[in-house]
């Protein structure tokens, strides 16, 4: 799906902008940009900005109209954050990468319009689009400079596209302790809060269930549990070696 | 919960990140910016590029070190892409901003740390976060620009705080401890451990690093600091009484 994604900029002014799109775009796994009318391409601010992505801009395709860069599409989406006189259909960023994720692009390009740094896309534009896309934002600033909405967009692409319902995998390095290692722990801490006279007489079993709690949630690996119950055996010699 | 957020950019570059960061975060309705050792601040750079955000970047404190900027925060979050030798507890973006959403901020100022342009956030100032948040990316070029991710994170916990589905609380009943607590705790912990011996010679830190992974994922509240701190000063006296 990401493959079949092509990043429009409709009248880019600033070519550092280009350049944020183009690594925006990488980082996500798109890689398919046009340029429609840019103002100054190619660019070194463009080159310096899009750091190891000048591969995105060396592939760009420049272009003098956009018809020509959505006439292969098989959806053309216009982002927009203005309120329009005759309202069109409208998903936010993320409902439309999965429903893309779920529907496929059906071997078309999927063209995403951005529009001008000042005033966005035209009416005629948006006219031109199959559905606008908006970006939930501040509605008392909600102006995200134009390579920053490349970014949210091709993030939710990127997200919906390749990870679905699953999330980052954490990589932990040990099993959980088993219920019995933490049981053994919660015994072996209970004799040593004993011993150093830890307990409040009047409300004994308060500070157990606190600690117990604290020791629940944190779901402790075997080798965390074992190290704890070196530091148990540890004061607990030094109690007696005295 | 917006309001709680702290962006915390620690020793940035290129003033045109801070001021990408500002205008990135007023977009979320974020306005708490901390800066730890920026390279050049304030700077015409950063007030081009934050646009109409040039007010968080008024607002934004200065700061030599990162301790004194965490000093009075609740959670501490730390951005990452690169794989770590000790696992730590890993969140993706979206996951973490629906938790603190469901969750709240108990209070106390959540603060998310971005590091440095190209080598990010050292081992010792990850080991200083509750979590990590990873923001899902292409594997073969997952370097987001550093203002970027700033705006992909702040979309997060706008959307989740603003659009999120409501669901259970989980209703606490302490306000997380302040990191100036936790580190405390840390510091008197440590003592207590050389106090009965406990370390290997042979690989001191290891040990402590594994144990500050495990009291910073469990995320504890100030009564319960409060309670460690004591079985710890009871440990203490035991030993010195005997």
């Amino acid at each position: 799906m990401l493959d079949d994604v092509r990043v429009v900029l409709v009248e880019p002014s600033h070519p550092g902008n280009i350049g944020g799109a183009a690594r925006a775009m990488k980082t996500m796994g798109i890689h398919d940009l046009a340029l429609v009318r840019p103002r100054r391409f190619p660019d070194p601010q463009a080159d310096w900005r899009a750091s190891q992505a000048t591969d995105v801009l060396d592939a760009a395709t420049v272009s003098s109209n956009l018809e020509d860069v959505i006439a292969d599409c098989g959806l053309v989406i216009g982002t927009s954050t203005r309120e329009r006189r005759i309202p069109w259909p409208t998903q936010a960023a993320a409902e439309f990468a999965a429903e893309l994720a779920r529907d496929g692009s059906r071997g078309r390009p999927v063209a995403i319009l951005f529009g001008r740094e000042v005033s966005g896309l035209t009416n005629e534009e948006l006219q031109r689009c199959n559905l606008h896309l908006v970006i939930p934002a501040n509605p008392a600033y909600p102006s995200l400079n134009l390579a920053m909405a490349v970014q949210v967009v091709c993030y939710e692409l990127y997200k919906a596209a390749e990870l679905g319902e699953t999330n980052v995998r954490t990589g932990w390095d040990r099993p959980y302790a088993t219920r019995e290692e933490l049981e053994g722990f919660f015994v072996h801490l209970e004799e040593v809060l004993r011993a150093v006279d830890f307990y409040d007489p009047k409300a004994p079993r308060q500070a157990m269930v606190r600690l117990r709690r604290l020791f629940e949630r944190v779901r402790a690996d075997e080798t965390e549990v074992g190290m704890l119950r070196g530091v148990l055996t540890h004061i607990e010699r030094a109690i007696e070696d005295q």
